[in-house]
């Protein structure tokens, strides 16, 4: 396949690399973080606020769009983008996750899962033809592969075994790519906008936290040749030892001139950890989940502006901060609206934490480009991890 | 008193009027609506946004600030204005509406009203004086006195003795204003900034559903010569014939070179009613509550967008409203996002509904401006109803 993605410039001391991933919808700079949209909305936030964000990428959950309003009424619309008025990229994931998550699970076969979804009940199946199908109609930027998510823990022979279910369905996916399902010439999606045409295709490399597996999943992925590779099952509640070593056992396989995007994780240090092991996407709900439920992010640790001291506070979230939230707000309003369960208050949050994750890229690509990305995530991650320390004691 | 209100122009078929009144922080050009900021917020709406709607006045409820956060908190920020990051001009209610219809009543007595908080039942004590001093600390530029809000229906001799009440409360009052209470010179606000000195006073009428009771409360209250007056105890669930009424009753009292606030209501075509009979300013839930529960202002009535014939509506709201929702959302993507309970659809239609009411306000004034405001308000009338009864037939 073409190759959109380019690698401009890479830590000497770690796999940090810095790089651009083009699609019809612009470019993304790595490594970059994604804001979940899981409902056609990043939760709390306006699509004229991601962009004063800088957002360059967003993900949209395809389980939830596909129950909800469901596929007609996005394609009624000509799409995710023209449904959303987001006019950026967009990346989908395959609905698997969530299956395997949220809904009723009624039969995994070789063919495809058959489910029940969480709303209504409604029966429905996935293949990973019909993965592909579904974000063709939604018209995505990046398509994900239909995956296997095994829950942790997971015996040996079972992740072996799902491992390569993922492969099969892969390879499965790409044949339909390649027979020509795409946003511009897909059964379901019939009237895409032309910039839509080239979705890119990612692959996902399981194997639990099996190294030997992560190492035979990545091979057998990168076999099949996608735009792009994800490690997925991680971040599903394995101690982040764990999770650092499945991606070190994956990481080799991968060819340096594709986009790594690491799926569902994490805390700030660790995504500078994932980036240090040459990471280079990702897409987390923690700014948003943790915002609705007052949780500020500092380069210290996190706050909970629920906590009474912040009443007589008059400091911004963060001191120097450049968003919105702390060019013109205190923690002491920030914490009576939360307390008094006004809207804003959880708003000005995820504006907050949304700015914190993708600064934090932000200055991750430039201390990559700079040379200075090691010491950076070093003096970070200790920063960081003093003040939960402290917390905690 | 000085006088910070001027009439510029009259319709000659109706007592509307255009005006302005001037405050410590900006001015208001009437007719005006403000938007209810109830706990130091408008919900679900930032300062900035407020500005974009070109809203010129907000309203804080003096009842739920002293409850939580509480006065100490709101004198420590330097007042309402600095808490909330609000620049333009915030009029107080005295409190007396909610303790009303909110709090478990304790006494009401000469001296004041004894009650316990919804919040946590603290019991507390406020008099004429003590709600002076409360919006003194809060800093608005305009303060309303303490009156006794009576229910509907209300027999004629408990609505005498209650509006005789009210008038001698509204004394009191105004004498804690002579005596020195104001933001600048306050026992409880020390340190508010001197913009804020000059708190202007609203009267208010009471009286309930009689006519004589409105006539002699006006003639009573104006007699004791506040900055504006205010029509208390309306839109409490009497018919609209007698709310009209009530307004009609008062009106010839008040003095045509003050302001006229009439409050807590009303439905659109209610807001021109009482414009066309001398009122000035407004404050009403309907547009940020019908919000949140997915009902949206047109001029041909109400829509409600969680209806599934709007599911693949491409249009906005409102053709050719220049609202941000409007700008950039289809009604069947802000209907997914209220169903889907997505925070962006209250948002937008909170926003819309806001633009309608701010938007109605400003039609009001260049119609009155013209000398069409009559013929305005009675195709505006005929068109909002004629939707309502094809609703319900």
């Amino acid at each position: 396949m073409q190759n959109e993605f380019a690698v401009f410039a890479g830590d000497q001391h770690s796999k940090a690399r810095h790089g651009r991933l083009t699609t019809a919808h612009g470019a993304i700079d790595t490594p970059a973080f994604m804001p979940i949209g899981t409902q056609g909305s990043v939760k709390g936030v306006s699509p004229r606020e991601l962009r004063e964000l800088n957002a360059q990428i967003i993900l949209g959950n395809t389980y939830h769009l596909f129950v909800r309003p469901g596929l007609d009424v996005i394609k009624h619309f000509g799409g995710l983008h023209n449904f959303m008025g987001w006019d950026g990229p967009i990346l989908t994931d395959s609905g698997g996750y969530q299956i395997f998550s949220l809904a009723k699970l009624s039969k995994i076969t070789e063919e495809g899962v058959e489910f029940q979804n969480h709303i209504d009940g409604t029966r429905a199946f996935i293949s990973p033809e019909i993965a592909l199908e579904i974000q063709a109609a939604l018209g995505s930027n990046v398509a994900m592969v239909l995956d296997e998510c095994v829950p942790y823990p997971c015996d040996y022979d079972y992740a072996a075994k799902s491992a390569e279910l993922t492969v099969r369905w892969a390879k499965r996916f790409k044949e339909a790519v390649e027979a020509g399902v795409s946003p511009a010439n897909s059964k379901i999606a019939v009237d895409m906008p032309a910039a839509t045409a080239r979705q890119l295709v990612f692959g996902i490399v399981q194997g639990a936290t099996f190294p030997d597996l992560r190492s035979e999943s990545a091979q057998a992925i990168v076999e099949l040749d996608f735009d792009g590779y994800a490690i997925g099952g991680v971040s599903v509640g394995e101690p982040e030892q764990e999770m650092m070593r499945a991606v070190e056992s994956a990481e080799p396989f991968l060819p340096a001139n594709k986009p790594r995007y690491a799926m569902g994780l994490g805390t700030p240090p660790q995504l500078l950890e994932m980036i240090a092991r040459g990471m280079d996407m990702f897409d987390c709900v923690l700014p948003t989940r943790l915002a609705r439920n007052g949780t500020a992010f500092t380069a210290i640790g996190t706050l909970n502006l629920k906590n009474a001291e912040f009443a007589p506070d008059k400091r911004p979230i963060e001191e120097n901060c450049a968003c919105e939230a702390c060019r013109g707000f205190s923690r002491g309003y920030i914490r009576h609206l939360v307390k008094a369960e006004e809207i804003l208050g959880l708003r000005l949050i995820t504006l907050h934490n949304l700015h914190f994750y993708l600064n934090l890229m932000k200055r991750a690509r430039s201390e990559i480009k700079n040379g200075t990305f090691d010491r950076f995530r070093k003096s970070f991650v200790t920063e960081y991890k003093t003040r939960e320390a402290i917390e905690q004691s």
